[in-house]
């Protein structure tokens, strides 16, 4: 089972296991999603980060008691972390750092797609030097702004300005991007690859929980 | 179709497909193998690595004209992988890199396990300050060593040490260790998270292959 930590607050269950269904239908492994309380909008500067810290960390403490064997911090800006790692015995994974790890497994510039200012530091360090640059797509501020298909065309062509920068592959800072099904738009015009922030963090956490593939040979294997 | 660059020679052709077999079991994707010409040995020392990049570099290239979506280098060494990646239009993984950065997707600290006297510089150079340790298992300088009964055990006695000092999380670098399925051994032991460098270039290539998600819900998704 993962735990999958949404950092705002709901009733909607079906918005709130959003992200859950993302990881199962890509990995086959169940999930449980709980979301901090009284923060309807989430985080969205420094005080509400500070506010989200601890109940993010207790959510994460619940959900272990609870059965998880791996949490995801389903959120681009992996806040509370370093908090939550110390606080659990198992292992935690971030929706930022898991995609810009994605984006760097194959060595090629980056650019970041997000609905924020700038993008995460969560993203942004990681990357390093690999990335070219970061766009919100026009007058996105959220992402139902880009359920419409002028919405759909401006993140088209916040991408293409991305590919105009060296871009030679698209990460999503935004896990909003996976509610709204951003990459099966973007995989269906362009070539490059396009790394979603759900589901590179479901694929960590999914690979932590996987059996071993049993040995496909017993015969000799010295390389 | 993912291709896979063994970086040794062989006739055998099960040896040559063991690693693409473990990718296949995992994500169902198809490989296609070849192994470089010449070097039954593959690469143990700078004069062989230097022999082995331009015959990397040309079965890349073949694997690409036959038709492969992504390359995976499978040797922990990320052998003559940017080479690759500047002679190839597709997505170029290595083991050791892949490895390294699944590890650092938990964010602990990491034993890294090989059969050489170091940890590969591809693995190193990522882990940083997470890596508190490398280590050979005693006896061990090829991976057919590990297959006895003591061989084994000596495979779980180096994750042991490893971590006494500190790791908790284990990094193989030997893509030899999937062949003989160490990481089943010690999973069953141990509780840390075991990361195999084949598996983990399989996750990477896996997934840059994987059509998206559909969007499971138009409703909300601002977050």
């Amino acid at each position: 089972m993962i735990g999958v930590i949404r950092v705002f607050s709901t009733d909607n269950k079906e918005i709130l296991n959003q992200h859950g269904k993302v990881i199962t239908n890509t990995s086959n492994i169940p999930t449980v999603s709980k979301c901090i309380q009284d923060q309807p909008l989430g985080i969205f500067n420094d005080e509400t980060e500070a506010q989200a810290i601890p109940k993010i960390v207790e959510l994460g403490k619940e959900l272990e008691r609870e059965g998880s064997k791996v949490l995801v911090i389903s959120c681009a800006a992996d806040p509370a972390i370093e908090e939550l790692r110390t606080s659990v015995s198992i292992p935690v994974i971030g929706a930022g750092s898991a995609a810009a790890l994605t984006a760097l497994s194959i060595g090629k510039s980056v650019g970041v797609m997000g609905i924020t200012d700038n993008a995460p530091a969560a993203v942004e360090n990681l990357l390093g030097s690999l990335l070219v640059g970061y766009k919100r797509p026009d007058g996105v501020t959220n992402t139902t702004d880009l359920l419409t298909p002028q919405g759909k065309q401006n993140g088209i062509e916040a991408a293409e300005h991305l590919i105009s920068l060296g871009a030679e592959a698209i990460v999503f800072a935004c896990t909003g991007f996976s509610t709204i099904g951003l990459a099966a738009v973007l995989r269906e015009k362009l070539t490059i690859p396009i790394i979603d922030a759900v589901e590179a963090e479901g694929l960590f956490a999914s690979y932590l929980l996987k059996k071993s593939v049993l040995s496909v040979s017993s015969q000799a294997g010295f390389l």
